[in-house]
């Protein structure tokens, strides 16, 4: 005990913690004998001093050795990742995995739940009726084998204690905190055997970094600590002021990636985005000659059908019905209400607020306030327009699929925040 | 839940907390609804942000009304009060409760038990045989309608907040922040009926503040914040560099008080400070025409006996026994064993190192490092010389009285630690 809080006053004094320490305080926290309380008030010290370059990789390594380690057999490599920092709409690892997998990568991703007003890929997926998220190491390694990608939640042998830690600092306002996001984020990654993983750092309106320096410096950050263990990382910067693509909500996103696969477009935004993304993943592991090499052999598994072909054998090895799926969708007017609001003037559109968007969407349901609580597939917005459209008068802006039960007010408030959220 | 952790973000963003939302943190964590994680990350934060003078007055005011609250009667005003920021050596409640009822006040004074380099009064005062600290509010006021002087511990009823507070700072590394310190100490008073109050703030080697600036920063906050409430504080400053008197350890320091009573000695360090503390503490109650004349009517007392025989009559009245105690006194040298140091130089003494004294009087046993740790009553220094003392080699500086069960090794490391603590 005397020696923690000694530990704790060394930070809060703004001093370097030693390898030993870290070692000491984690696993101390893992196995029970440093209590919540301790370890909460050391997140906060770190909050207010902040973690150097060795501390950082400190906390990674004692992260990683906390639960067990997936290596994955060599025949497996190069084990492909990706992460993002979250983002309002942000549907790419849906879109992502199939194009990697159906251009002769392999790609083993495990994804969270959301909380607050980003959206988590598996509540997404969770859409689709008989997804399964929860795969054992054996099913996951005999998925990425025959089919090349696998989205799955969080493997509860790996980390163990990064997960505690998580709920700690969900819990006590220490979320935000560069070193330990890095850490939280790299540990997953290791210990789950990725050999090459990139991640997107989004920075603007409901982005976690408001800004570009912000974003560009945590980039430094990761790309040097995971330089520590192994991986290799690129992680490319990109902004985010508006929501990604048109759609934000959970069964609403699955739909849109679908819709944009079998159409073969490779010019929508986010298509783009993976397309840039896939291509610095291909390029990094030598799968592609360079990033522009990568990014052309993705869009041509879109524009060949070859991705959306992926995509439905990735759903169906995890249990997904597509079917199904599109059945539900059409059904959706009797699940939800919707909502259009339309220009009251001509003009063009300046900004699509996608802190505002994604607020609204989690008010609608389609996100959780607690972990225990259950979101709501069906619920979202659809935008009509993005920065830049012309609008005329009368012309339709966004739509929100809002819960069946929610009355007059509630929806009448919803049409306000999404007129608030579209400026023309 | 989530209100608690925007609260805690909202200080960890250095913005200050309004009435309601202390009132809310506080309440909810002497309930439980606020876990100890939850506070343990606030009190960091505040010590990162600080608190704000009204942040600090409402702090106060939650703690006041965490527990019960003793009004004094009127016959019983007014009702006088001390504390000391905690010195090493420092025994002045010890003589200056006796000092100002043998004066015609009357003094509730509640203390505590020491932690870690700086003693405890109610452990200094259970050396004595018999002597009960825990006491109800009856017997309290009736001893302090009759004998004018009470020395007890603190009334479990009072400040439950406080206490529980308390004991998270001590395990979480957050004892050390202004606002935290001035609402422990103003609240515990203000719960227990104090109406006038002298707080001796030190400063320099072995004090809290090292600086004579904190020191003025926190008794400005002190005298601020209680003005708010009502009771009258007076908070000089003393600089404490040295050990106050001559025994550290508890009884030690009890034999030391008791001696300069019998011997009727006003120009000790000792007597001179309780002079101060207590003339200006009859000032500021109307008791006294002004804090010399105060200080001249304590020493007075003091030459007259007055205050020797209320000592007695206050050690009486709560059990303890002075008979027993002096033979208890008599037979040191067969529970401790005794290390004199003597110069090894003719010189002058140029400091005497009070922290490094009290943190041997703490390896001797006399403190704890924990709550539920036992203190040895017997062990502790006394010192043979003080700043400024001319001496000739071979003459005594100091000794120590160290447990019976110490080995050679660990006799010589105490006679060290003394040389090192008396530099000529």
């Amino acid at each position: 005990m005397a020696g923690i809080v000694r530990l704790i006053e060394k930070k809060r004094e703004g001093a370097e913690l030693t390898r030993a320490e870290i070692e000491r305080a984690v696993r101390g926290y893992n196995h029970g004998s440093v209590p919540d309380y301790q370890m909460a008030a050391l997140l906060m010290a770190v909050c207010w001093r902040g973690l150097s370059r060795s501390e950082t990789v400190h906390l990674t390594r004692a992260l990683v050795e906390s639960g067990e380690r997936w290596e994955l057999p060599p025949e497996l490599h190069p084990a492909l990742d990706k992460h993002s920092t979250g983002g309002v709409g942000d549907k790419a690892t849906l879109m992502l995995a199939p194009m990697v997998a159906a251009a002769g990568g392999r790609m083993l991703k495990m994804s969270g739940r959301g909380l607050a007003h980003t959206g988590g890929t598996i509540d997404k997926l969770e859409s689709i009726p008989g997804f399964r998220a929860a795969l054992t190491r054996d099913e996951a390694l005999a998925q990425l084998r025959r089919v090349g990608c696998v989205v799955m939640s969080q493997s509860e042998g790996l980390v163990s204690a990064e997960k505690k830690l998580y709920a700690l600092r969900d819990a006590t306002g220490t979320v935000p905190q560069r070193g330990l996001i890095v850490s939280s984020i790299l540990s997953k990654k290791i210990a789950a055997g990725a050999t090459h993983i990139v991640i997107d750092v989004k920075h603007g309106g409901g982005a976690f970094f408001a800004t570009e320096q912000e974003a560009r410096a945590f980039a430094a950050e990761l790309i040097a600590v995971a330089a520590e263990f192994g991986p290799q990382v690129a992680a490319p910067l990109s902004a985010m002021d508006e929501p990604l693509g048109r759609a934000v909500g959970n069964a609403l996103e699955v739909q849109e990636v679908w819709e944009l696969l079998r159409a073969r477009d490779t010019d929508s935004e986010v298509t783009a985005l993976c397309a840039r993304l896939g291509g610095k993943l291909l390029a990094l592991a030598g799968l592609a000659q360079s990033e522009d090499a990568g990014a052309e052999r993705l869009r041509e598994v879109v524009r060949s059908g070859a991705a959306e072909a992926k995509f439905g054998e990735f759903i169906a090895a995890q249990g997904g019905d597509l079917g199904a799926f599109a059945e539900e969708m059409e059904r959706l007017g009797e699940r939800t209400q919707r909502v259009v609001v339309k220009a009251q003037a001509d003009g063009t559109v300046s900004r699509v607020d996608a802190l505002a968007v994604g607020k609204l969407c989690h008010r609608l349901g389609a996100g959780r306030t607690r972990k225990e609580d259950e979101v709501n597939p069906w619920v979202g917005v659809v935008l009509w327009v993005k920065r830049g459209d012309a609008v005329r008068r009368g012309d339709a802006l966004a739509e929100a699929y809002a819960p069946a039960e929610w009355d007059e007010a509630q929806l009448e408030w919803a049409a306000s925040e999404m007129l608030g959220a579209v400026a023309l």
